[in-house]
């Protein structure tokens, strides 16, 4: 590793809009097209096998699939294949594998054992020529150069990017979809652009061991995805639970010196917080918001009087489940800045590599 | 809240022997009648619905589903329904949801909704009475006596073999359902019996501000479980993952100050876990292995050679699937005796109540 430290991560963060404009321009009439041959296959269920970061890109397409196609969606246990030999009866089903390299054994197990019992097969990676993509009967690029950071962040907001078209077929006109991600590269932008100096924010959390992320709905990915950045990087115990599952239990451990970050902008998932909020406000706790502004937002009178300080988060004319692509790109920023100021280099955290390969 | 600290979780956990050998007694049949049903129906998919450790105890099922029956399933997103309207098209679908109180109105909404589209609904339940119960077209009843504590403990563990029971007519004969739990009640009484002093365990704990728990396969819903009863009692920052998703990112957090409880008996899932006993055998991590002896084991030398203090679980004749009926026990004795030392009431959970309506 030479260069400054950060320097890999930083600049792959700030690719960002230019990788979702290309994959606009480039890459959008081919992954339609996939999208339309398997809703003409009219699946009776969508699976999704993927880990890590992928894994929360694949639960983003998850909500996608429940509420835009209507279909039933779940995310597969690898070990069931894997360890347990499972060989499910999959006729019928959607079968979309995740994984920036394409390269994990389980995953590859899982796609080739799927396809053998029927299912379609479709591999979403950042290399066509992987062993994944090569097993799968479709393969969708995500098209966002070599990633050359440990910690994953232009290859996941091209996921999601990519899994937003993939299945916008099945509910679309092709005409809508582009529509509605038109804006998308622009404000990928504009959020970079206006988070500033992290310093005041990253102060809050330099001694913290442990933080709290939470959201709801669509969101909820970005909150996994934001407490696996920060654990990648600045080697926090970040949590990320659904605020409809921190109600359940975790709460507890709540209290003033517990820094949780909420991700929450004026749409349904993020109206669903308005009960956390005042949860967390009652415990004490330590809040960061991260969102596009509620002044405007006729409801959600607990975020407007929020005191709490905020990372902004442009969502301008994107429908809600556009948004994880934009409020994931100031907590990517955040986990950089943190990692730097904590004395660590997030370029290459300790006891990882690039790829990883478990069965 | 009078009496001791402690005193009704203390009551509910010692119970659970003569919980699980009562509803073989009693409630067996009559769940085996109702998985025939189910059966009968030839489901093409399960989904699960569930919050809090009802969905720990749904992931279990969701293994045995996917393991035991052949069958694609998932765990549903409530709010795919709640909060974003979706009305999904799920005739061939069987939907269960899983709920100690049966109150929660996101579960009701949502196995109303799928019952008016088209899945066979059934609820697991400590309260027939309930809302969800009363919803279902199936209702099972746990059988676990009023909870009053408010961590769960002996619900869990009702629920995972109603679960079992439930499920095992799509797969075997009853008779082999019942000759393969017969040892269920005397396995849980031999391991609460085997715990002895925990002092020596909680004492390393008793500074921790954060803790991680890992396993792979069936035994994953136990460290979910494991994590969330250290949370709600300890009010530790208690993270489960599965051992193939630690070794993707979140072991960069792990180092020698970081406690880490690793579940894993001999077993498929349980010799899965050497890559990562290894993992953080080089990262140094403070491990505590919960499981049974490895001893006698032919292969997963790593753990033959572990020097970590062990708690004990007594697996003897179970086969896989039950063992999380019984490895959750020294993990819920633990909770209790670390929010004991650490001056809390494990009872009354700051933040909590008994039921958690969420929407």
């Amino acid at each position: 590793m030479t260069g400054l430290a950060g320097e890999l991560m930083s600049a792959e963060i700030a690719e960002q809009p230019q990788v979702l404009a290309a994959l606009l321009a480039n890459g959008s009439a081919e992954i339609l097209d996939v999208g339309r041959v398997l809703a003409a296959r009219e699946p009776r269920l969508v699976l999704f096998a993927a880990r890590g970061t992928s894994d929360h890109a694949a639960l983003y397409a998850k909500y996608l699939v429940e509420v835009k196609l209507g279909l039933p969606a779940g995310l597969v246990s690898p070990s069931a294949t894997t360890l347990y030999g499972s060989r499910p009866a999959l006729s019928d089903v959607l079968f979309i594998a995740v994984s920036q390299s394409g390269d994990s054994p389980d995953l590859v197990e899982s796609l080739t054992v799927a396809r053998a019992c029927g299912a379609t097969t479709v591999a979403v990676t950042n290399n066509v020529a992987s062993a994944l993509a090569q097993a799968a009967e479709f393969s969708v690029d995500v098209q966002a150069g070599v990633e050359r950071a440990v910690a994953a962040t232009k290859t996941y907001t091209a996921e999601l990017l990519a899994l937003f078209l993939l299945l916008a077929p099945f509910a679309e006109r092709d005409v809508t979809v582009l529509d509605a991600a038109g804006p998308l590269a622009e404000a990928a932008h504009a959020t970079l652009h206006g988070i500033g100096d992290l310093s005041m924010i990253t102060a809050r959390y330099r001694v913290a061991t442990r933080l709290i992320t939470t959201a709801r709905g669509f969101s909820y990915p970005s909150a996994l995805e934001g407490a696996l950045k920060l654990m990648e990087t600045s080697y926090l115990g970040a949590q990320a639970f659904s605020g409809a599952d921190l109600l359940h239990g975790p709460m507890a451990m709540v209290d003033a010196t517990t820094p949780v970050i909420v991700i929450a902008s004026p749409s349904r998932g993020g109206a669903a917080m308005t009960p956390v909020i005042q949860a967390l406000q009652h415990r004490g706790a330590d809040m960061l918001l991260v969102g596009a502004s509620w002044r405007d937002s006729s409801s959600a009178s607990a975020f407007r009087e929020l005191e709490s300080p905020r990372l902004g988060v442009v969502t301008n004319g994107l429908v809600e489940e556009l948004h994880p692509i934009v409020e994931i790109l100031p907590l990517q920023s955040l986990a950089l800045r943190l990692a730097l100021d904590r004395g660590s280099n997030p370029d290459a955290p300790r006891g990882l590599s690039k790829v990883t390969r478990t069965r």
